[in-house]
């Protein structure tokens, strides 16, 4: 049996040394969300041509008393003009500025009549944006690890690039545990599912395996043809029918079994073939608490994503008793800034299903008083 | 023109008067992230049994001296066993307690030579679940509205709901316009695509449109076929090019055009087919900006989810000059509590694509100086 944060460092460190690293290009509509596995350059210069940031008239120079208008441009219209002093070419707002031009007089500083046209006011701005002034030829733009966003993602549509090189979300499967699984309804693998949804990875049901040797070993072997990690939920306490444990350790190996904690003890968490398995304890808020505590942060990790909780505090609501030795973790709704619990049992749903954040009370304590303020893990 | 207070006033009103509602059936492995359209009652009693909570023996009473173990049962085992005074049945956790039986004596508790078992030390819990614990028939269990997590997902699956009806979030069509993207990369779409999936809505890209009217129609026709609210970008202005308020007003109506807001004054929000249009503006950092203050809240209020912004101070770097009678919007990046500009020009993407968040310089104001302490709307 190990504490908590043991088990934190022997995850961090099987990923360390076992990163998740495949790759696979997406397109760039595909692309929000995903992590950039490559540095990106700029191959152009944007805008590649000089263009008018306003709507207005391109001019040489602003001393002239009187402009004559020889042509009009539009966006998207790639003529090359050339202007010559006392002449003026009308610019929409994206057009390319003609040849000669370093003024673009803003309509509202126009004062035209017939073909000719006279500068109103003082200008103070080129309002013409220059060849690379958005984004210089050659540079780097974006750097791996970065998640792609509604903005960023401009930058790879500007370049022109339709497909990106992004960090493959593993995939992870899933497996239900246990005989009652053929009259009760089986809740784990929905969580579990949800939370895998919630770190970006992609889950996959296999199925509810019975507590049978040769029926496990036949679902994690199914799940391993086509998955990156494993998942299980049920059978892995220390009752005559808890399988898990010799299952992974017939078919690789434990890395550890029992955490010092509550509800979750009888969490393990392994290997086979090179792919890590977390069996995940049968009752439902146990299986749950371990998902938050260890499964959501090493599946974002996976991922490239960063993890990171929110925090508040809060008073409580009413005494929570630990023992000493244990981490305990216990539910509680947020109202007004209070914190109520709301653990019934670890295999009642309802002790967690409406709840708003965890509170975790450490190793070294075993009381955490009413009225206490207490850090409360808010779930997002 | 506008203020943004307005333009907000109107969308929200426009969304009162008609709300989104349609409604389909997911199946709860899809259910994740979906909202309930729909109250959801127990149809049964959570656990149907007396359940064991423990690995442990199963007795009538506690004032045996020994108990003679009659059978065993696991979970999954559903046979209607007896006991009387005097005997016990191992129960493993989750297993149906036996009729009869009032405790169950955790095997930590319990000292056993050959069938006869004794009770070691004080027991102060039955260690039964009862028939209804968790939930109870007939009760509310999860209120319309209510947005599918990974916890409370655990109630439909206690409940064995295969599907649930969820609010459909709406097709969004997207369409951005303007002759120069033959020759320029297009950016629009793929900021307003991200915008959707962060909203949770479903993006349709439509394609690309000339500046011509009926090329205009034309696209804007094939999103109504499919789309229940359409967002364009670009044509919106006042340049000779810019057809998008005459091709909303000639196929439906203009609910507002041009707000008093730098970047972002050319929007404008109409209705064509009882279905809303937003057209943007073609500048990708006035697009992005209408996107955050107008479109995000917007379809979110679609798709049934709260919106909320993430609101922290910092302490601005440099001055910012605005105008008075224009609500000014600035991209900042954020290090260490301070905040710093970063906008070079509404059409530049480099202004925006690595920021953090923006800050809003209302319309009574014309300057926020450096070292004041500012609220900054930081994306998420």
């Amino acid at each position: 049996m190990i504490g908590v944060c043991d088990a934190k460092d022997m995850l961090n460190k099987y990923l360390f040394n076992k990163l998740f690293n495949k790759k696979s290009y997406v397109e760039i509509y595909d692309s929000y969300g995903k992590v950039l596995a490559e540095d990106i350059f700029s191959t152009v210069d944007i805008p590649f041509f000089n263009k008018s940031d306003k709507d207005g008239y391109a001019v040489v120079n602003l001393n002239s008393k009187k402009y004559t208008i020889i042509d009009e441009v539009f966006a998207g219209d790639m003529r090359d003009l050339k202007i010559k002093n006392n002449e003026c070419v009308y610019v929409a707002t994206g057009a390319k500025i003609p040849k000669g031009a370093n003024y673009v007089i803003p309509v509202e500083y126009a004062k035209k009549y017939r073909n000719e046209l006279r500068l109103m006011g003082n200008i103070e701005e080129s309002n013409i944006i220059n060849i690379g002034e958005d984004i210089k030829k050659n540079n780097k733009v974006l750097i791996k690890g970065t998640i792609i966003n509604e903005r960023n993602i401009g930058i790879l549509a500007s370049l022109g690039i339709k497909k990106v090189k992004v960090y493959k979300t593993p995939n992870v499967g899933i497996i239900s545990t246990g005989n009652e699984l053929q009259y009760i309804n089986e809740v784990n693998s929905k969580t579990i599912f949800s939370i895998v949804k919630k770190s970006n990875c992609q889950p996959i049901f296999i199925g509810c395996a019975k507590d049978d040797i040769s029926d496990l070993k036949r679902k994690i072997n199914k799940a391993l043809e086509s998955c990156d990690i494993i998942i299980t939920s049920g059978g892995v306490s220390a009752g005559k029918k808890d399988y898990l444990s010799r299952v992974v350790s017939d078919m690789g190996n434990i890395i550890f079994h029992k955490v010092r904690m509550k509800p979750g003890m009888p969490m393990l968490f392994g290997e086979i073939n090179e792919k890590p398995i977390f069996c995940m304890p049968g009752n439902v808020v146990s299986c749950l608490t371990c998902s938050y505590v260890f499964l959501l942060p090493f599946l974002k990790r996976m991922a490239h994503i960063p993890f990171s909780k929110k925090v508040f505090g809060a008073q409580l609501s009413e005494d929570i008793h630990s023992e000493y030795g244990m981490t305990y973790y216990r539910p509680v709704k947020l109202k007004n800034g209070m914190a109520y619990p709301t653990f019934k049992g670890s295999n009642l749903i309802t002790s967690i299903a409406y709840a708003d954040g965890l509170i975790e009370i450490k190793e070294d304590e075993i009381l955490k008083k009413k009225g206490d303020i207490v850090n409360v893990w808010v779930f997002d």
